[in-house]
């Protein structure tokens, strides 16, 4: 299993102390040893890190852990390859301009034989999950207008998003910088983090924080994991199929379809890895 | 004046000794404050650090100066801003996916009023660089089909370039991890490295390195920057409206076309700075 984290926030935040929990099962607490990557948003423009060493052990997740990059939407991925080689090119999360803003997109699971649909968005690498963002993308290019009514837009992501949890297994994570779209095929957690706040230690690393030192109270944060990254606090589940729009730290769509249930595949037939 | 440097080389070889010369540029011995950005690929991967403050101020610099990142083609721009606020968004290299590769670009010069012609590829910033860019890919995608045969791709790169230095100041650098294309409107340097190696020294920076004991005899890199980076080796100046593409570290095709005097502008009616 890949494992995928995100931020969205009211105010510019650090994702430091997640991605500390986050980096360590990346061939340390856990075996995603096959790289990651996370993208930071700062207005229009997005920072991307990249590396196809495992997070556990890399100089520069070292830099991302400890020098604070302050984002309002943030998303991040490291993997356990099953398709494609342990590249650069298959290392999410992938970037593509589209209509003047670039979207990023992190997939954690397995859509197995998925081929993009043509279009001006065309996979680099050989990953299912690069195919799944470039037809997402030429998807939206396709059926909508430039500039849709929001509504207009959630609804065409969450019917492709669905059509490929059909498929596969799905969990998603899809950004233009403003809003997060996030899906859960089989495993997704999340968690708001608002005035008062509190200390948090994470599972991973022997590492607590406290947010009432590093907030003001009227931030709110909110972090998406494919499984809780602190040990001490409540984090809400998604149901498979569900599926939440975000924007600025707080929910502003959310719904569930139906998707065949994935969560514990049989071992004889699923593959064991994930994207 | 912004700063440009790229590398062509027939082993992966890292950047370091160059970029601890140019960064010193940016916010040091130079004045190119407004930013920088590096890309290097990897394969069909590329690897982009942006950062929109001072190189020679910048954490993330001092770890890609420190950190060697091994590539056979990386593309890298320190900024000073006229056109376009300091922003990451508007930071080169620019990146975007073209027919399953990604393409970077860096810009230095001004093309006033620049915009780019309508298509699949749109700036998300705000400066003339972008749209340049993003004229390139449209055009290629208009102009040719896909994989066209490599010199018919060079000879549309060659003739937007030039015009795009008939309308201003267009001192290009254009890849797609595999050639590297140059094009020189006002000012550009160039140098191979080779056996026998020898020693070299910065000018920004009391660094010196020496070659001999990093490199393989079958070793050949290349280095296009604005203005020389070391003190004690001869680089090669190209003309105003010299082309070059390289690949492997040599040049497999050059050539020359007319471009305007802009080398020395009116300073009354030029812009001081540029992208």
């Amino acid at each position: 299993m890949c494992e995928l984290l995100a931020m969205s926030a009211n105010t510019p935040t650090d994702l430091c102390f997640s991605f500390a929990g986050l980096r360590r099962r990346g061939g340390d607490a856990g075996p995603h040893s096959d790289g990651w990557g996370v993208a930071f948003y700062e207005g229009h423009g997005v920072r991307v890190f990249h590396d196809p060493a495992a997070s556990a052990r890399s100089r520069i997740a070292e830099v991302v852990e400890n020098h604070p990059i302050k984002s309002e939407v943030a998303v991040c991925h490291i993997r356990q390859a099953n398709v494609g080689s342990v590249s650069l090119e298959n290392t999410h999360p992938f970037v593509r301009e589209l209509r003047g803003r670039y979207w990023t997109f992190a997939h954690n699971g397995q859509v197995p034989g998925f081929r993009a649909r043509a279009g001006a968005h065309e996979p680099v690498g050989q990953t299912d999950s690069e195919h799944l963002f470039c037809d997402l993308l030429n998807r939206v290019r396709d059926e909508l207008a430039p500039d849709p009514a929001p509504a207009t837009l959630r609804q065409t992501l969450v019917a492709a998003a669905t059509e490929y949890a059909q498929q596969g297994v799905c969990n998603l994570l899809v950004s233009n910088g403003e809003w997060l779209f996030t899906f859960c095929s089989t495993r997704m957690v999340a968690i708001t983090r608002r005035a008062p706040f509190g200390p948090a230690r994470l599972r991973d690393a022997d590492v607590t924080v406290d947010f009432a030192a590093e907030t003001t109270p009227q931030d709110v944060v909110s972090v998406i994991a494919t499984e809780p990254l602190t040990a001490n606090e409540d984090w809400d589940r998604y149901a498979p199929g569900e599926w939440r729009f975000w924007y600025a730290g707080e929910v502003i769509d959310r719904g569930c379809v139906s998707v065949p249930d994935l969560a514990h595949p049989d071992p004889d037939t699923a593959p064991a890895n994930e994207n």
